[in-house]
């Protein structure tokens, strides 16, 4: 049984590049199942891919080939790796701060720097080379066909050298959590924060509470608030903007039947911090 | 052999976590193939979900697993079931409305509702359950790959207890058709309905004949127009407005190499009404 | 060992119909692997059909089997063809320009009209057929799946009568490169040519040289600007218009960590036209 290989890129849902990468996967094997998990990572933000692949990566079997392509350094000197992971699945991608939320919440085990005189795909057609196609995808099919093994990536680094990029942690200091917001889907209007929803319980902020929340693009106060901490939208009123746990167990920011992020204009990175505590 | 999984939600084509319903169906058996139906699904809208399931169905494989999460009222009451058609494939699915045009068009042999303590993944990651990944898409997958038969799923109920969503239903009187417009893509700029295309000629309306049309957003008339019914689109000079059979044998109004979604600035659904009558 | 089938459409990533496409090929065969190239193919666009074609075909293994749904002459008198490409692989389509770019490019072997009689689903759901689903999908399905061989496809016709669709080839004369944009996406911002980046050598422009370029729609300079000739972004300054090698080894126009096609409105096809010459 081979493993599967699951992409996710900043191309876009219209971008034909992806289909490329599959090809050049299924020449590799034809045996091998090919998933797409999102090519909407917002374009060159390797935190937003970092999250992605946190996201996803604990619903499947472990062994599974993650290939990450975000990459503005293309073409520098950045490594490019296969990460393997606690679980025993892998990632595939530019050692660029992609594996930042990987090292930190999903555990790596040992890191190899990717050898391209082996593991590059030996394309006549021109000498330019797409590395998301021709060293990722390569790599990652022939990791999960079994055509190597992940002594055969390359040479291995200390995971401590893993490029760690920079973002706002969550604390909580004196009753008042402070985070980082991470997604503001418009398709639903909602946004997450970096923040472990089981600290409000122990700041003393209880389902029924009323909290005080704020959120800022660097520091200008976008929005603030006095708001229910609710367990779901129904103990709400329509048009209520309320906090809620997201379905990763982080405290999210929502309005009931409404959309938070076209209201305020919302939207997440390091430039967006968010603030709560108790009324 | 295992039967496929074929999904929709209305998460949106960028959306993430249809990812991880693609692997948690992989942890139920990596020998089962998973496709996509559509993710564009109008969000919370379960009319155009059952037309979505109708739409596609009847293509696939008898056995066919489809999961359906449209959800306007996750966390509420509403049982989750899978329903076994009368051509032999499944659909899982929130019993919220979604199963509507299932009953009349394709029928229901019989419907289970999906005991969780059995059907539900048994994740130890948090205890916030996406009922998409952990319920629909976790069973489906047992169901399609052969862990649990139908009778697995959990305890029968009457076909007669399916919600049904009230919707405009096709009506001829005194040769007039009137019925409701249930697709309107901007991307093609044409609007379907649910009056079969047979009906014309059951009320003498034939090819070649000009038709009085008319669409109502709820009392408000946004199109009244007299055109003419063609077999296709080549019939007509550009920029003629036309009333032509879809693809599914209904009736449909577009304009030719124009776009009348945007014209008009048409929409569908229950608010969205269509009457047609001989000139 | 079956073949895959690969699609691609001017349906929309949001569409539907492509559902019914891939049941369609799982009723010829529960073994075929199905994939998507891409479905923003630009609508009724033979020629970006045909430039996408290329662009993925030789990535992916000899003998895949691609199906191209971009029709604007559907219902008329267009031939529905697959061609044998010299590479082994083949191209299922309408015989209406699609195939341009194919034979002057990968080269056609040989090519067969489809004969519907057999090769066309026989479904009894309605007499409405859709080309794209009961014709090229399921005449594929059966290529790939070795129902039929290529024999079985239908009568063959001379390679020299496919249609091929007018566009603006490149050309050198006198040190100036011209030739046709033809791509202007606006997720990365950047424009591809026509034009061979192995010509800018043969006429005396080379890395580190400063060149002027233009743009025309129709008559209508949109872009005209003395820019430096790089290997990579990484050698010019933030904002910089810049001309690169594309990843397919042509001329591309792009501005450093900037969107060109948004700041010049630009778009792609035969009546967007580029010229190059050494300054």
């Amino acid at each position: 049984m081979k493993h599967a290989v699951v992409m996710q890129t900043d191309f876009g849902v219209e971008n034909i590049s992806v289909s490329t990468m599959r090809g050049v996967c299924r020449q590799v094997s034809e045996d091998l199942d090919i998933f797409d998990s999102t090519h909407a990572v917002r374009p060159f933000d390797v935190l937003n891919a970092s999250d992605s692949l946190v996201y996803t990566i604990p619903f499947w079997p472990e062994g599974t080939v993650f290939v990450s392509v975000v990459d503005p350094g293309v073409g520098t000197s950045r490594r490019s790796c296969v990460a393997r992971l606690k679980n025993g699945s892998f990632v595939v991608t530019p050692d660029n701060g992609t594996l930042t939320y990987v090292v930190e919440q999903l555990g790596v085990d040992r890191v190899r720097e990717i050898d391209e005189s082996v593991n590059r795909y030996p394309t006549t057609r021109n000498i330019h080379i797409f590395h998301g196609r021709d060293v990722y995808a390569y790599c990652a099919a022939r990791l999960a066909a079994g055509v190597i093994d992940f002594e055969g990536v390359g040479p291995e680094y200390p995971v401590s050298e893993i490029v760690m990029a920079p973002y706002v942690h969550p604390e909580a200091k004196g009753g008042v959590l402070t985070g980082m917001i991470n997604e503001a889907p418009e398709h639903f209007g909602l946004t997450g924060t970096n923040i472990p929803f089981s600290w409000l319980a122990e700041n003393g902020m209880n389902y029924g509470d009323m909290v005080h929340i704020s959120i800022l693009h660097n520091r200008d106060v976008v929005l603030y608030k006095t708001v229910p901490l609710v367990k779901s939208f129904g103990y709400t009123e329509k048009g209520t903007v309320l906090v809620i746990s997201s379905e990763t167990g982080t405290v999210m920011i929502a309005k009931n039947q409404g959309n938070l992020v076209l209201d305020y204009q919302l939207d997440f990175g390091p430039d967006w911090t968010f603030s709560i505590t108790k009324a």
